[in-house]
């Protein structure tokens, strides 16, 4: 029995039990609310492959880093994402027989991912033990409590009869499939339980958060609750509470489990050591159905402000909601203390939460979906991080506040392994003080680097001045032994989109100060003692960013990616012999270093951010010239060139990488959804609609859209948030529509028409 | 009590016992004969920190490749060099207590390796069980019976009385320090005794390799053999002996404890599994005596040909002696199986068997010193290995015949998993080609490369013609992505170094090839034939070694180390501020990486290699712009800068760079002795002096010397096998002699002039 992903706007549907897919499906299907997430796992048990996982958004542990050689400069743990201890648990017996898919027929099997409403629903039918059962699991982890998880877990009975034990629990004995060194990452404290109610108590090792789960258990029988003598069932890591009944045909069980996660981060220790839960204890049965009306009206405000409608296009139209759904399950915005892992709460691969994904790709998306506020948060992070940026920074040689922040991060420190990434992929320094600018630019709001942002820029255009060293040869600044945002290239010389952002933070920073030291003195003085900085350290900053060194080839009129690009064997990706691609995975390593191919744009991706430093005309020459060397072997490549391609007006070849960065995960472009979903770039996949096809861009202060969409779509809709308004943008392919939904009017300007937009605004 | 290593010109000496010290002077104190090794542990118990080791030349273990993120290409298993089942045992009791070095008050404690005899004593003095012990433990293993070693331990009681538990043992339970996955490597197949003797059969994982050791024992007490009813002491992993005597204040008592290694490398299995060594048999008392005057007589034959003398200089002597003595214990050159690895028979460390390190230092001085045989079957090695070469190339994309010889091995597989020195660390193909061409150099011998070298040479030269492409914008061959010599620089284009050798590699062949051509037309068809080779390839090969780019600065006059090599801040490593050297323990990777500093020689290896390709000029120039960047964090560093200050006429510096070389382990500069000795850098420390100091050359088929003593020394004397004669060379301030010990007169040169060497020649 194959199974299939049906095509739908609001729901991922797959039909069909496979065995080898079940991994993937768990990825897919995955649920969240920004704090706690789940993947698609049975409730009752598996045997078969499986990858359990339960995740606690901020609980982590810093597991021993494991290589083969050890290099001066890594650092001694890699913060792992922590499978956390399951809630989901239901263990059902028909006849003494555990019912386990892996081992009895199943003669239907589909799940549902409803998106709009936020739930996931699991129908099965199978034969166990000679009675015929289809079972309806329904689960939801609430969105607007976070601490709360539902799961409805339906048994009828279609023929047979006999016994059934129903056992939900709670599980801490659980691993990490990813551990370095096979060790738990888990001590069980405690546990307890009362009538239907029952907590365990789990603390990290090292880290030593606490964190609490609960449960409440009702059965119904045939719509009437049953009043049920728990038996309770324990072991050293697990508590269960189990009940068995006696049944005949025709009979419909239901087993409702409420669920609570409580964390030392938002709980007294003490608190959590009571072992009770008070969002638990008022509810009833009742209360589901409730509680999942409240859900469905939640994930309805989501979509109010983040929706996207693509008329014509059912493919295109369920990818980009799949990705808006994962991003918001992924990070909700109110905590500060978050981020967004690249896997989010979808699997546990490559640890940390935070990548400059979270600047270069991320940000913007939270910015116009859920707001300023949100925006500011993730900026927070990072200035909360500031002083271990520093630190980091000195254990790398670097001095006098100069900061950089980690490749790969948790609570701020580096995590990441590999010298090529670790100590020489700085360009994310960048990419974390161009967000600070963006968020200004779009949000006018200028208070944030007065208070916070400037100490960052500080810090990493400090870094930027000590990193670059003065080439006699050349008689510039040269940046050595960098790798750029093209992984395929390591330890080169003056990345050009390396050099560029760091000349362009020098020199942001530094004008910046300049503008306080005219217009706020105080202000400066401030900034100038809390980071115990001398107003000559900005000669150095001009010397530097004036005479900063870039790779170009005049005849050709292109920068280069780095210094000895053409020494290359430059062959157009698209010859690279059939059956060879993705090159990563057929080609050793050095001969992808030494080939001309690009992982993810790097020249392009400066272009990408600083398109307006530059004419159509150098876009075009540098989109021809790198673009065929491109060969998108990392997720966060088609979106960024999918942007640009709509600025160049190649609309077939934007559309083409728009549908292979929306439905990556759906479709899975890579082999690997069984790791978990690629969550950041589901926001390049929300760029490339706003920011490719809408046009969006802030320039000079205000809103632009220079909207173009590809001739597969007869329409398309999104929502913008921006300075206390909510804009419904409405493109087809005729004309562009700019609805008001909330505040004030505004100036906007469509294919730089200006045009107000108060009620509703029809701009050709 | 601290412990000192005392000069001597002849032993190895160490008084007073610290535990800190006990893994270094295991390294240090480590004896071997070629084919079986032991590092200088106890042979009673020792509970202390400890590095146990027992090692059997050829014998292996394909260890599951561990690395933090793995690579395409890597290789999947990583080559072990095995702690192999411990022969050397004998548990000692008194009055029922273990005698401890760890846990026993130790009141003398002395150590002695005796170069000039090849064996290794070691005598204490200590308190256990209120007995007054003192114990005199020495061992040799056979040099020319290469499964035969010998253990003489006596205890002799300066007060107390009590019982005496002697307990000789074999023990195949042994782990590898460096597991990757701390699995056991071995499999005990059965042991058994009879008498006197026992034995114990064990196969290692996987590679199933068999060993079979052995062992008989005696006992004297006060002069007289002592009838011993042995008991039986048997576990799953070992087997021992064990008797138990009174004794009292006085008595003297001898173990006398023969052992042998048998290993399916050199037997039957079937015959290994009989469990008996007739070896073994025939052994008496008596023999040990025996046995030990043959083994100072092996090593005096040894040091007849290899042994070299400086007059006025104790600390130098005693280097060069050491030097010399562990690389003859490391491999004695018959078994064409075997190899020099980088720790020897000392330590596990690295792993392998053969590095570059045997074809760039090592074959020099075993051709010099132990003959033409041996340097051949060091050739041979490489030869029989060919195939796994062209294997390991195609691995990483090359095809047709190329073949990239490993950069760590054992079985002619690659091992070593750092992309940048497994794959791009290609420069050591060149050695390997060089070593073929220095041996007929030197040698004279034109048969070798006829029949075998050509093979392995057309296969090197493919390699470099595929790994070239041609620049469009330098209009020249260019290699990218490579590792050099100076490991301080990863995965740079154009590393000049291995430009150059892979320029001269296909020269070489293709001179090689042309003359066959000419010369023996059907020897050239065969060459054609068994390589698939077809004349047209070589027109490939002209134009790729005729256009090949080599970079320079032609106003300093300087070849460049790489690509860019002059953006970084060149400056001297003088300047490198106190406490941050070696810059390997303070310094990030990265920041070694961009700096300009040198681990070792790199285009002066080069120099050193082709010397005569350039003038003294040039290399003066090039001395002088690299030196003072060059830090020696390598072993192998040292001694070919003494070699080419030493041409130089930089004898102060030559000087102090020879000490560094010569008694790199005795006096631990590296603080890594623990981990075994630097075997391989050894052969550069006679590099140093033969080819330093002597100046010793081939030029146009002839051995020149250009000798030049430090003023330190009075006198050097030297000894070097050629064409089938023993050359004495002595050296003092004012004159050279050099006399005929063995062969027929010759002619050489001194400083250029000619003269024959007869019997005595004295020339000035």
């Amino acid at each position: 029995m194959e199974n299939q992903v049906i095509i739908n706007p609001w729901s991922i549907i797959e039909e069909g039990f496979d065995p080898e897919r079940i991994c993937s499906a768990e990825s897919l299907f995955s649920i969240g609310n920004g704090a706690v997430g789940q993947r698609a796992n049975f409730e009752e048990s598996y045997s078969g492959h499986s990858l359990q996982g339960s995740y606690l958004g901020g609980i982590y542990y810093p597991d021993k880093t494991r290589v083969g050689w050890w290099k001066n400069g890594y650092p001694e743990y890699f913060a792992k994402v922590l499978n956390a201890p399951n809630w989901i648990g239901i263990d059902i017996k028909i006849n003494g027989q555990v019912l386990d898919l892996a081992t009895v027929p199943v003669t239907r099997f589909r799940r549902e991912l409803n998106m709009k409403e936020g739930w996931y629903e699991r129908k099965f039918q199978v034969q166990c033990a000679g009675v015929e059962l289809a079972v309806t699991a329904l689960r939801f982890i609430s969105y607007d409590n976070k601490e709360l998880a539902c799961i409805k877990y339906k048994i009828q009975l279609i023929s047979g009869s006999g016994s059934l034990s129903i056992s939900p629990y709670l599980d801490g004995g659980i691993v990490n499939a990813d551990a370095n060194w096979d060790e738990r990452f888990w001590n069980t404290l405690s546990h307890t339980s009362n009538k239907n109610q029952a907590y365990l108590l789990s603390e990290t090792k090292k880290t030593e958060f606490v964190v609490q789960v609960g449960m409440k258990n009702f059965i119904t029988k045939n719509g009437e609750e049953v009043p049920v003598e728990w038996e309770k069932e324990e072991s050293e890591n697990k508590i269960g509470l189990s009940s068995t009944h006696q049944t005949k045909q025709g009979d419909e069980w239901v087993v409702y489990k409420f669920a609570s996660n409580a964390t030392s981060l938002n709980h007294d220790k003490e608190d959590l050591r009571q072992l009770h839960h008070t969002g638990l204890d008022a509810l009833q049965i009742e209360d589901f159905a409730k509680l999942k009306e409240e859900q469905a009206q939640s994930w309805s405000n989501i979509w109010r402000t983040s929706d996207i409608q693509i008329s014509g296009d059912d493919k295109a139209q369920q990818g980009i909601r799949f990705n808006i759904f994962q991003l918001n399950q992924t990070y909700s915005g109110e905590d500060a203390r978050l981020n967004i892992g690249p896997k989010g709460f979808t699997g546990e691969k490559y640890g940390g939460s935070t990548y400059w994904d979270t600047e270069a790709y991320c940000l913007p998306f939270y910015m116009c979906t859920k707001g300023e506020e949100v925006a500011r948060n993730l900026l927070l992070y990072r200035y909360n991080q500031l002083d271990k940026a520093i630190e980091n920074a000195e254990k790398l040689g670097f001095s006098d506040g100069a900061a950089l922040y980690p490749m790969v991060t948790m609570d701020g420190t580096e995590c990441h392994n590999e010298w090529e990434i670790t100590f020489e992929e700085i360009h994310r320094n960048g990419a974390i003080a161009f967000a600070i600018y963006n968020y200004q630019r779009f949000t006018g709001d200028t208070s944030y680097i007065k208070e916070y942002g400037i100490d960052v820029l500080i810090g990493i255009a400090r870094f930027w001045v000590q990193r670059v060293n003065f080439s006699q040869e050349k008689q510039a600044y040269v940046m050595l032994g960098v790798t750029g945002p093209n992984e395929y290239e390591n330890n080169v010389n003056n990345n050009w989109y390396t050099n560029y952002i760091a000349k362009w933070c020098i020199q942001f920073t530094n004008a910046c100060l300049e503008k306080y030291k005219q217009e706020e003195p105080s202000l400066y003085s401030q900034i100038l003692a809390r980071n115990s900085f001398k107003d000559e350290e900005r000669i150095t900053w001009e010397t530097v960013s004036s005479n900063f060194y870039f790779p170009k080839d005049e005849k050709l009129g292109i920068f280069l990616q780095q210094d000895g690009f053409l020494d290359k064997d430059l062959v157009p990706a698209s010859e690279i012999p059939q059956g060879q691609r993705p090159i990563n995975q057929y080609w050793s390593w050095d001969r992808i270093l030494r080939s001309p191919y690009i992982k993810q744009g790097d020249v392009l991706q400066g272009f990408y951010f600083f398109e307006d430093h530059f004419s159509k005309e150098e876009l075009e020459k540098h989109y021809k010239f790198y673009e065929p060397l491109t060969v998108h072997e990392s997720s966060l490549s088609p979106c960024i060139h999918a942007v640009l391609a709509t600025h160049l007006g190649m609309m077939d070849h934007a559309y083409e990488l728009y549908l292979r960065t929306s439905r990556l995960d759906l479709d899975d472009y890579n082999k690997e959804i069984e790791e978990g979903c690629h969550i950041t770039s589901m926001a390049g996949t929300w760029l490339s609609i706003v920011e490719g096809f809408g046009g969006m861009k802030m320039q000079n202060g205000h809103l632009h859209f220079y909207p173009s969409l590809p001739k597969q779509w007869e329409s398309l809709h999104f929502k913008i948030q921006h300075r206390s308004r909510v804009l419904a943008v409405h493109i087809n392919q005729h004309s562009t529509t700019i609805k008001l939904e909330e505040g004030s009017p505004l100036k906007v300007f469509v294919n730089n028409e200006e045009r107000v937009v108060s009620q509703q605004t029809v701009l050709s």
